[in-house]
């Protein structure tokens, strides 16, 4: 506990009586209305609301962005956001022991950027010997008065440990000839990966691999510069063709990672356009996040996927001010899918620019693997008419080529100004290194491969809707959402981890575990992510480990989760399990699935009934002689 | 003009009679005591000093930094940063036209990331038609009220064009078989490549590309996740064990590039520790820059390379508040070296940490490749004997694998809490995919193989002291600075793309101009960066053709800028060249430099006669046979 905290804790009454951990469980408890998604006001904000202090800084902030009343389940945080630096409050620092790399944790009131001031400048005695007991060579150079780096590192990881942060990377080493396979540490050790976010399984296709061994041979390892000087060529000036293509835009531009492409972007733009608004999604990527941040400029964020929110928030502002409204297709988490199309109906209203980001979206959706926005003109994209059609009306999309495309870099698409814009004042773009050719030569080669066939993500759809169908019928808590990602609900940190190192020791399945602050307290899960090559034994496998962990470490099933009334959509009366984005037909299974369902008059284990159909059989057969 | 800057021109009898370009020229232009690297304070700093109300604003600003007087050329750029966001004077928007990319110039006051109020929210008919001219697909969908976006790119890029800082890329691909040749758009158009920083051709080494095919090969194109899910593997443990090692710290962590590290890391370490102050070389890069501002923490900028100036400001806060030290061993635009050892004294004696930026130092100094720090013990570490040394006692190296080790990415190295709490906290390193393991294969495999072997960076400083020495010969305005990095005095935008675009055209010689903002207007300049590929024919071809474009377009010479009194060490009387950093002995050429000293009685054409002698020449045998 810090001192601000014991300084509070003297003089407000309800701090009196809070411990540490119990405020930082409230501030991310999903009470009283969460979203599937972890989108909710937190214990603490309604708590808080009540306080005379409080309540009364909370109302003004949310009346500075021009909210007449005070609506219930804004997210306060846009509002501490939004002035952020301006008003001081001791309060606001409770709960800065938060680590700043949280995802969006809807509900959080507090500004996480604010600084920690912990440690104490005058180091305890017990402080100075956890310190000096790590420090094995580096001699104590510090005395009494100077600041102890150390000791602060040291407290910085305690924090973490405490609050079960702390992360243990797994050794992971995939192996491109037994794709879904890895090894451990050793050789020996081999385990199946079933949370890579190598969708495709791109990263051992032999167009990609072959693309990047020549570009290797002919061009050498690296670009040798920065775009500006020496590094720009012909690999980014086709690659950047491809995915303008690919999304229909005048034009593309690739950065380092999509990390870079987000926080570049909207810092560039937040920052140059005047007075810009950036309307923000609460369960945003962290790059995002940064990205609105180092824009300096004003942030709304509105509540997950809610369209009727968002415009509030828009009709709250004037209209001649350029807004930003940011957000996902596939949230990668949670699997739920940004109303894209409402969006762009908002932005065009209100005037607004929409930034698409498709990260999780690309390659996996859509008649050419543009993303979700492609998706929802199925047809028309897959006539080469997109004009008019819903991504032709996105201002700015982000991608990844590091998920689906198997390599690594990120982009923006857009119109050619934008794009000519971005690329002549984002410090994240211009002074850096570019992409390896032989890396930009292997992602053109994936994005082209997955424009003109399709087989791949078919298979991929069909292999979730198979794990999900096998899991929802042993009671597993899947999380529902209409997308590839299967999130297991746990709803504990310690048992999310204990599963995820059961499936690895005792089964030799990696899932890692997604703990707070990546999804918020309380929605603890394991995040599974099918691909083509998972196929059918790897399949029996994984369910049934997880069945047998379940049984083991008693994790809540999905009649449990229902007999307490349901969560986050698990288990919760008349909830409707979400239809699939791509439809029976868009996957060409409509007449074996129909044939197949009137055979055994029932859906129950019709998935793995269709995989097992020969028609659908032939798709893989195509897939795999496709390589 | 923006309308701020016509309020104040209303008001103000000196900005009445300026014009814009004026000003910007004075906020940039190198008067009156410019140094070699632009380190200077601007014209407009020394006229502002005399307005009444500027002056006044300046020295309070000045004295909240605790300097109790007004010291002449302190940077006031560090000043007004420091206050960012408190102080709000319609002049300070003045120059906010300045793109956000600019490379630090000192002596700009104004805060570049004040917002440009521009475009105006109801643009004028001749802005609606220069937007909708350019918008030939996309419909105009704003009505009069609503923010033009189109228009506003397009005004940023006319910004750009009309200040000369638009950049036109050059498609250059670097062939690995032929290095250092490349061919542009076509195969056929070959051209050889002088500034590219793949210093040791190490892109197209065969240790290296070998690793990267058995890696691409066995683990495939990409890593699949982030190192927290299914991204981390075998190639970043062992490539991270080298990097610690090369720069004897106890621990090293790998990013998406050395921009990303830096600025995590800045960011990080800023926004975290209690009132942290972070103090910053004038002439850092945009990485470092980007990380203080990230971090919302005060900084303050001292001049470049002044440890007198650096002890000023260090003196001037209190021994407990913990300070970051950031700064270069190479600066990149002009081949200046930091003070490493004195600036670790005083990071020593004021309660400081250092954190040394080495990315143009990595691979090209020191017995290992570890950089300069590494470089100032030759012998101890020569004799595997870090501890003590200087390198030891630095805090944060960072580093690059895109440069002089020709793969891609960046890392930090340090103590193994420090690094464990950047890899816990910076959302950075956090949440974006790892690097393909084929890439992290090649950067150790350079990286060891540099460990190993010190011919190819022996071999770069004798091309380097070769062209220098040609150069000089020549009367082409070479900027001296002891290192690898050949910066030539052009003095004039138009003029340094002319000479840039003409040994293109005319000598198919790949040489960027660097223009401002990357240096101050005025200080425009060709930077060659010698390899050890760029053998005699190249060399006699490269200074052939520079001193053909000298005269075609009467570009200054050494003699002219002396007779003007010269210019930032060009021509400046009593200016003793600097000792290249690595010696005679260091490159173990001082017995046969010694020689042929005598033997001609001149060190006139030593560098060439050096290279030309067989013993010499060994070298260069050895360095190939090495491949």
């Amino acid at each position: 506990m810090d001192s601000v905290l014991r300084q509070s804790k003297a003089m407000c009454p309800f701090m009196k009586k809070a411990t540490a951990a119990g405020l930082r469980a409230m501030t991310t408890a999903a009470r009283p209305a969460p979203s599937p998604c972890g989108g909710t006001i937190s214990k603490l904000q309604t708590l808080a609301r009540r306080c005379p202090v409080m309540g009364k800084a909370m109302a003004v902030q949310s009346a500075r962005l021009g909210h007449a009343g005070f609506p219930g389940g804004v997210a306060s945080r846009a509002a501490m956001s939004t002035v952020s630096g301006h008003v001081k409050t001791s309060k606001a620092k409770l709960h800065t022991s938060a680590p700043q790399e949280a995802q969006p944790v809807e509900g959080t009131i507090f500004n996480t950027h604010d600084k920690v001031p912990l440690p104490p400048r005058f180091p305890t005695k017990a402080q100075a010997s956890i310190s000096s007991a790590v420090r094995t060579e580096a001699p104590v150079t510090h005395n009494g008065t100077k600041f102890d780096y150390e000791a602060f590192y040291e407290n910085e990881l305690e924090k973490k440990h405490k609050d079960k942060s702390y992360r243990y990377f797994n050794n992971i080493n995939r192996l491109a000839k037994e794709f879904p396979r890895a090894h451990m540490a050793t050789k020996e050790e081999k385990v199946t990966v079933w949370c890579a976010n190598d969708y495709l399984g791109m990263g051992r296709n032999p167009h990609v691999l072959k693309a990047m061994h020549e570009t290797l041979d002919e061009y050498g390892a690296g670009a040798g510069g920065t775009r500006n000087i020496s590094g720009h060529n012909r690999h980014a000036v086709e690659l950047e063709d491809s995915i303008a293509r690919l999304h229909a835009q005048e034009a593309a531009l690739v950065f380092s990672s999509c990390y870079v492409a987000n926080d570049a972007t909207l810092a560039t733009l937040g920052s140059k356009m005047p007075d810009c608004v950036i309307l923000s999604d609460s369960l945003n990527h962290a790059s995002m996040i940064q990205g609105i941040r180092h824009s300096g400029t004003k942030k709304v964020i509105f509540k997950h996927n809610d369209v009727k929110d968002l415009e509030e928030k828009l009709a709250a502002l004037p209209l001649h001010v350029p807004k930003i409204i940011a957000f996902e297709s596939v949230y990668s988490m949670c699997g739920s899918i940004g109303p894209i199309q409402e969006i762009c109906d908002l932005a065009e209203k209100y005037g607004a620019i929409t930034f698409l980001d498709e990260v999780h979206a690309v390659g996996m959706y859509g008649p050419h693997g543009a993303g979700v926005a492609e998706h929802l003109d199925f047809e028309a994209h897959k006539q080469g008419k997109p004009r008019g059609t819903i991504m032709d009306r996105i201002d700015i999309i982000t991608g990844t080529l590091g998920k689906a495309y198997g390599c690594v870099g990120g982009y923006i698409a857009g119109s050619a100004k934008l794009v000519d814009t971005v690329r002549s004042l984002a410090p994240g773009f211009i002074f850096t290194t570019s992409l390896p050719p032989a890396v930009m030569a292997g992602a053109k080669a994936a994005i082209e491969y997955q424009m003109g066939y399709n087989g791949d993500r078919r298979l991929q759809q069909l292999h979730t809707r198979a794990v999900k169908e096998a899991l929802g019928e042993k009671d597993i808590p899947v999380i529902p959402n209409p997308s590839h990602i299967i999130p297991i609900l746990v709803g504990n940190a310690e048992l999310a981890k204990q599963a995820s190192d059961k499936l690895l020791q005792d089964h030799q399945i990696y899932v890692q575990s997604i703990n707070y602050p990546t999804v918020p307290v309380g929605q603890e899960r394991l995040r599974i992510t099918p691909t083509p090559g998972h196929t059918k034994e790897y399949r029996d496998h994984l369910v049934g480990a997880i069945q047998t962990i379940w049984e083991e470490l008693g994790i809540k099933k999905t009649s449990e989760w229902a007999a307490e009334g349901g969560f986050i959509g698990v288990g919760e009366p008349n909830a409707a399990a979400p239809e699939p984005l791509w439809t029976d037909e868009q996957l060409g299974i409509a007449d074996v699935a129909n044939a197949l369902r009137q055979e055994q008059a029932t859906d129950r284990g019709l998935a793995e009934r269709l995989l097992a159909n020969e028609t659908v059989q032939g798709m893989q057969t195509a897939s795999v002689a496709a390589l």
